[in-house]
């Protein structure tokens, strides 16, 4: 297809292609003549990746080159990849040096090693969960600390589901990288709002008592276990 | 205790301290002759609050002083006083309106339904919930959607984790306050946190193999689930 034509199957804006292009986060097409090129579904993939990544994993052109080149890399082998583009959406948040952070890495690490989960100490989602324990215990909320095990209880089952989503075939490298990317940012803020959703039922279910009339949806039953 | 002790005691400079009072956050002290004034335990407490809801709910000087007004109120419930702590923590975003936002109030009401979860369709976790619902269709990822029922699984667990570290006894408001605002903001962080560390060790039983070379700590042994 041509150029035009791509940019209408994307529905990408022609100078947002070539800017990719120039960025080389997309091969060029094949050329057909002077000043035209020949595109072909691979191209649609891509900058549908490209523009995920943009859109959802708020990443920057840099990392996403980087990203895309690891998926052009015959070498890189499919977990080391969703490795990479997992790390590209974990922010990374150092604890202050001092005693809370050394207790935090202690808990965290017989946290980990008790539920038998990998451990790797320098990966960002493992240094910014040092962090948070660590703030945890300076501002005097021991008692989340104690909630942990729970925490990584629900983690767990949610990280099944979402290995169980990818699939074990990841030989379509472009479509897991997506599902990792998309997955893993999109649905942090889906799992902070059906967090925040079951709290209320379950507190409710403590509380015994119904919403206040002003907060009441009119035209919605509210929906109860039996 | 004087101004001096109170900012001592608390870490927080006069100037802030004097600041907060001017914006309604702090009641003022008894006074105990012309420019000073006598504080006591529930400053050292308002003071700590109103940090943890500067530093950890990332929130304005006036949502914060309508949550302490909420406090302060002894009319206000704790059910309510709990509501309005955790909406100051929820990031509302809409979807666009169209088919795939029609799709996915249809599916969060299902969802919510078929749990028995309360259903308050303004709430603000509710609308967010529904913009990732239909922004996933819309990019194609109808996978994801597939996994909403374990992924709500996994956030009921934690929400009652949650709960149950709030305990029933709310009359301690601002205890009560503190924990839904720290738990909420600083909780989601952690839980994405663990949410990662979890999908390494599922992928890597998924994918049996171990950590490359590059990856592996060296101090640290890899512990495994036996």
């Amino acid at each position: 297809m041509r150029m035009a034509e791509l940019s209408q199957t994307t529905g990408i804006p022609v100078p947002t292609i070539k800017y990719y292009m120039r960025e080389g986060l997309l091969a060029p097409g094949r050329p057909t003549g002077r000043n035209q090129a020949d595109y072909g579904e691979e191209h649609v993939r891509r900058l549908r990746l490209v523009r995920a990544l943009v859109e959802y994993g708020d990443l920057s052109i840099a990392v996403i080159r980087d990203l895309t080149a690891r998926i052009d890399n015959p070498d890189l082998e499919e977990f080391d990849l969703l490795g990479a583009a997992q790390k590209t959406v974990t922010q990374r948040k150092e604890a202050r040096p001092g005693p809370y952070k050394d207790e935090a890495e202690q808990r965290l690490y017989d946290l980990l090693s008790a539920r038998g989960w990998r451990i790797r100490t320098g990966d960002p989602a493992y240094r910014t969960a040092v962090g948070v324990l660590a703030t945890l215990d300076e501002v005097g909320r021991h008692d989340m600390l104690e909630a942990l095990d729970a925490y990584a209880d629900g983690a767990e089952r949610i990280a099944e589901a979402d290995v169980r989503l990818l699939g074990g075939d990841v030989s379509d490298r472009e479509r897991a990288v997506e599902i990792v990317v998309i997955g893993t940012s999109v649905g942090d803020t889906l799992i902070a709002c059906l967090r925040r959703l079951a709290q209320s039922t379950v507190a409710e279910r403590i509380y015994a008592r119904g919403p206040s009339a002003g907060e009441r949806e009119p035209g919605l039953p509210g929906a109860r276990r039996p």
